[in-house]
């Protein structure tokens, strides 16, 4: 069942490590197949470089494990909440990724300082706010999905595609798995020059407005001239 | 004598190059059996690369050595006052990891900021108070660790599986030498993180206390649901 | 045609990320050849592991493709710009790294403040203005270039091999492509350095001038002697 | 002639990057014959990885190259003046490593903040005072050797085995060659751990007298219990 899509997965995970974004299992991705409705995510606290693509755990959208003999990632709630409410997104990563889960801890959004942010994030990267103590007591897992897509009204999930849970760490997503794992490297490499950005310049304001402009929609949209023809957005 | 958990405290202590927690034999390693009341540990000076099994020095609580060639860590007496002190602790792990390092510099306890290291430690990494001449001048690696014991006075080290010694650098344990190692390098990157957290928003208060709960809760004790069943906490 | 250029070009793009310069396809290296007019740049969004010498594209100074399948880099325009204006230069790089972008985010220049920079680059390191609403919206990569070059009025680029783009990222230049990288990887570095310099100490002011001379010029010019005789600069 | 000290000088040149110390060429290792009055230095400007010990330069106490076909590094008359006046030196280290580059930038020397840097600097390393027009415009390099001397008068270059040279970059020494590189390390692993205990608490004072006593005193002298017996200090 979703062999293809079980080996996207598995080699999206395995890569983790490669980009710097995981100490130990910190971070899982999943791939959706919106035509059957059911999702491929790593399994819970298996490490990255024992993973095999069989192992994956196929869940349904209610979060019913369809096939698959290991328990799913603890943060699968999320996922669905995310496939359920974002419907272009074909894929997520969640990490504790160092950069991104610092503004995360501070509480704070990503703005766009620059030409890279706004090559693939239309804007400010949103940080959610603090969860209640009766969201957390509750279905925290589905509640945290929940508050990503609250954050997201008036924002497209498509051209954001990433946030960082208060207190907790960044979320991103695309189109697929690999399209997802993208997103969370830039997102973890913007979240690092923000952050010095500020340090040198507190006064910094988010970019001119124009630039933002030119630089996400050269490279994403109907106009876009960034890449060979054919090509994904990259 | 020993000779599985020798294997196992070898094992440790080379991992700790690979985890970027150690500049030349800044680190050491050791593991305790309860049962024999031995801990083994590694010698002092030697590099990780070299490490043998039947290098490991065999040490009984009072600081004797019973088993190997050369000398033991000269941290040995800190390692023996903890097993002492903390029942459950199979294994202790000291470096000058560098984050954490600077911590312990800055005289200051790693707050809890986020999930990270409510996965791992249920609330702040203290700091203990400076060492007064007296202990320094006396029998100054044991009362390193009795400093350390005074610190915990209303803190559980079960929960709370490291420290950082004033002026000096971090000590992590656990339930054996891999689990201190494990929560070594938790400790070197939430310590990391805090520092990031607190450059950008320097106000930014302990995470909330339901948030810490249910995080350290949902990996530790009786109602742990992540990972697979029958694994460590891990 | 231009055999030996599309190897070397292809080379200098190879190294990009063993220099830590690039994430992705983030970079692109130029080299001119003087006689022909002709350009040879790194194809748009191919990975630097993939790129062979025959699938540079060569590009005549008006921007038209005179040989190659694929499309040019997006920041062509940018480098003929520069090509036009500057006569010696004769090798172009183009990165997002992550010190001088930041940098550039910051709208800063990098003053010199040590000798690093010194025996590379002839004093500050400028920043561009921010472009104007009409340049970003026209020929935008060839207002790239120009505001570049308008920053270097008064400047000697061929002292100071290197640029900020505002809000952007930036552009490094040599007498080759080979020579443009040394010194993309220098900025990069002497970034980083002054950056943690300025927290340490926010009012050290930029080097003794005396010190600056020295310097630059006992690498550079009639007078140097650094190095083994013949050699070039490095 | 020398040998066996040029095989070590250019083994110690050759491990400048493993430590990450270097960029490009920037760094290079001496030993001194006492015996012989005679220095064996690394060649002007070649890359480390094709450094073949009969390249090795040497040098007699006045510059004069006494055999080898190469240029001497530019900074030979530097480490001349400081095996004339540091009478246990065998083996310097200069490098531009950046952590310790970012304190020489600034002008400061780097406080003991810790054991880390106890266990090997018996106190504060020094920044030099900035360097005269006259000094640099006349015999720079021998220069800079004489403002090193200068400031340590009154301090044991034994016990503080490295400098800053204001405005450039760190000088370290020891017995021979290796005990030099050694030191090399530690000073940039102390500079990065100072820089940023200071960014965490801008007021902590230098540690304690008697917890530096200890540390220095159990390493080094009649008294070391570190390490394995017949040991030199590591």
């Amino acid at each position: 069942m979703l062999e293809q899509l079980k080996k996207i997965v598995c080699q999206a995970n395995a890569e983790l490590p490669k980009y710097g974004l995981v100490t130990f299992t910190w971070g899982n991705v999943s791939g959706f197949d919106r035509e059957s409705g059911l999702m491929v995510i790593k399994p819970s606290g298996v490490p990255y470089e024992e993973l095999q693509p069989e192992q994956m755990v196929v869940v349904d959208l209610d979060g019913n494990v369809v096939e698959g003999t290991m328990r799913p990632s603890s943060d699968t709630p999320t996922h669905l909440v995310l496939y359920r409410s974002f419907p272009n997104v074909g894929g997520i990563v969640h990490t504790h990724s160092p950069w991104a889960t610092i503004w995360s801890q501070a509480g704070q959004g990503i703005p766009a300082l620059g030409t890279t942010q706004a090559d693939y994030f239309y804007g400010t990267i949103p940080c959610t706010r603090p969860m209640t103590n009766a969201e957390i007591e509750g279905a925290y897992e589905a509640e945290t999905g929940n508050v990503i897509v609250e954050t997201f009204h008036g924002i497209n999930p498509d051209r954001v595609p990433g946030v960082l849970v208060n207190s907790h760490a960044p979320f991103a997503w695309g189109k697929d798995a690999m399209d997802a794992l993208h997103n969370a490297v830039v997102l973890e490499e913007v979240a690092k020059m923000a952050y010095h950005t500020r340090q040198l310049n507190a006064g910094i304001p988010s970019m001119n407005q124009t630039l933002l402009d030119k630089h996400y929609l050269r490279k994403h949209g109907a106009n876009a001239y960034y890449g060979q023809p054919g090509d994904s957005k990259h």
